[in-house]
């Protein structure tokens, strides 16, 4: 059993705050400050390019990656570190589509994170394909034989509405096109499992519920069936099959190495190692069901307490990630007055409170207080009269 | 006039150890150590997801650009920071073919560092261009009519010979062709002067002369006149005109911002905007007058008192980055033996000993103990007989 005390101890919330913005941005872990320190102090600076070596500065893309395989539902050796999301979208994407050359449609959907379809669009435009969008809930009925690539976020960023991977990947295997899943609200978060899911490729980043720090690096899963296959768009140093022969001609790394690109960053890495420590011995499915205790209790005390508000995310846990969002007319103002007293979620355009649920750190307390916050602030202040709107935070 | 033992003084460096590999891995500023901690434990900490706006997260690859954008000859708000050297390659390159859309060719040298050729190649397989590579000596005659891109490293990573950037640039331009330079083993070694050239692109890696550590963020830059007409293959989303509008459309920020792919790696760049600090006050016409001096010092010494080693870069200091290269036949063992030692260069096969002088930290001194030790371990053992050749280490 998870102990999920130990694991909120891992980490350094501010005093005085509620923090439900870890889909956003993941607070620091102690060890992360600690860890950086001692790589800078007795690495970089007494080992020198040594490090490469001595340090494990080289190898720490994949072995942060197989501590990360882990919650993904993946095994060691399938998962590769670095760059960021969107670089690994455009991997991901470009090899699927590589392996159904004679097939040009990308489908995605509405609900996905805009950088995803730029990313995609972008690509489709390079290598002559064709990037087509439609209603999360329409993405079933529009895969046909013309579908090379499908590539979805599992949980959407605004609703925490989840989709059914391996119902979807089943229906994109018979059409005859493959699977790029965005793991960027799922990892940390849910019981991802993409062996589970028969998926093909995923990709994602590490400082939403991975907590790696702003702009840690992301990461990327190929299945092994087509690990050795793909065929790397962005031909990377590190993804050379023998990197320090400086061969003038690219030959790939067996299996997902070759979906490393440049120069690994390795302060970076060191943060996100340190990191993932909190994960040792916690297990998916208690995951899993901390994050629907946490957001079921949040929904029914927002909605028995709260006026005025409207739920914006499926209420069937299993249609959730670990993340609810309410609308409300004046959401921008609400949400500058909850994050005044403390309660830190964001606000999405048009009218959307976003409150994302960390089972690592987050606990019933963080949801009473926030029910509590927010039912006073809705009751005492009149929501009637339009509030003064300024520029949100960025995040 | 720039004062060097000062700047030396900025500068973690290793009991005992003479450091001249500082174009592979720049040692650790001391002022890098203490950012990063007031980083972690003062922003990401307590500011959490509202540092991107309050610690200036989001504006710090502009920033952070503009700092680099002085030692490169190059205008404020021309560059900008992140991912890797290879990602800006693949961008610039596709930029700059994209903007002469009717000529397939891509030209570079087999001096290049080898991973820009396998990114180009990946590229151009992607796009149908085709990557043609000649001999550094033949560069300014394959340059014809069907140039779109010519895609240059100003130092050769071995030689440290150094391109004529004026003059490929001109010549390029007679044909009708764009300049993409990479400035790796340059910014921070010599007085590169972009927009005195007339360049079109430039990229560049900051953890060898500009001492970012491990991994640290790369650079773009793009000449104002293209800036806007510059098409991004990696449609990111902070290169895009309203990242926070989340538009489903991809819409191109103004000029180098456009550049930007992904979140930021914040910790990294961090430790790069202290490094940054040991230039200020450094002016480029000095850091060149003591590159030349300590290049010349040493290889006059060497030519002196070393028996067996063949002089491997060029001559004339005109043609010559701020690195020296020379031959022995067991160049390997040799440079084992300067390590352990306390000489630090590095290997480069099949014979090469390579030297690089950092004229912010290196100073006469080290010039004349890495000659002495040299000359010593030359004179002292039999070199006719075979060396047991190691793995060497990874840099």
């Amino acid at each position: 059993m998870t102990d999920f005390t130990k694991t909120r101890q891992a980490f350094h919330l501010p005093e005085g705050l509620t923090y439900l913005d870890g889909n956003s941005l993941g607070p620091m872990p102690v060890a992360a400050k600690e860890r950086v320190s001692r790589m800078m102090a007795e690495e970089w600076s007494e080992m020198l390019i040594t490090g490469w070596n001595r340090a494990g500065w080289y190898v720490q893309p994949r072995s942060v990656g197989d501590r990360i395989a882990r919650l993904i539902g993946a095994g060691p050796g399938e998962v590769v570190m670095g760059d960021t999301l969107s670089i690994k979208v455009f991997q991901a994407v470009s090899a699927a589509r590589a392996l159904r050359p004679e097939r040009r449609v990308i489908l995605s959907d509405s609900g996905n994170f805009p950088s995803d379809l730029y990313v995609a669009e972008g690509l489709a435009r390079a290598v002559d394909a064709e990037l087509r969008v439609v209603a999360p809930e329409e993405v079933a009925d529009a895969i046909d034989e013309d579908l090379a690539v499908l590539m979805i976020t599992e949980v959407d960023y605004r609703t925490g509405r989840r989709h059914d991977m391996k119902a979807l990947t089943a229906r994109a295997h018979e059409a005859g096109a493959l699977t790029v899943w965005d793991l960027a609200h799922s990892a940390g978060a849910v019981d991802v499992d993409l062996i589970g899911a028969d998926a093909d490729f995923a990709v994602g980043c590490t400082y939403k519920y991975l907590n790696g720090g702003p702009g840690a690096p992301a990461f990327i899963w190929t299945h092994p069936r087509h690990a050795d296959a793909a065929e790397p768009i962005l031909q990377g140093w590190m993804g050379h099959a023998a990197p320090f022969a400086f061969d003038l001609g690219y030959t790939p790394a067996p299996g997902i190495e070759r979906m490393r690109v440049g120069t690994p960053p390795v302060i970076a890495m060191t943060a996100l190692d340190a990191a993932l420590d909190a994960w040792d011995g916690v297990e998916l499915a208690d995951l899993r069901a901390r994050s629907v205790e946490l957001t079921e209790a949040f929904i029914a005390g927002v909605e028995a307490d709260c006026p005025g508000v409207t739920l914006n995310s499926p209420r069937d846990p299993a249609m959730r990630g670990s993340q609810v969002s309410f609308r409300h007319p004046q959401g921008y103002a609400v949400m500058q007055a909850l994050i005044a007293e403390g309660v830190i979620g964001d606000f999405r355009a048009p009218d959307v409170l976003r409150f994302g649920f960390a089972p690592l750190y987050n606990d019933l307390q963080d949801v009473q207080r926030a029910v509590d916050t927010l039912a006073r602030i809705l009751r005492e202040e009149s929501w009637d009269q339009p509030h003064f709107h300024e520029k949100a935070d960025v995040t």
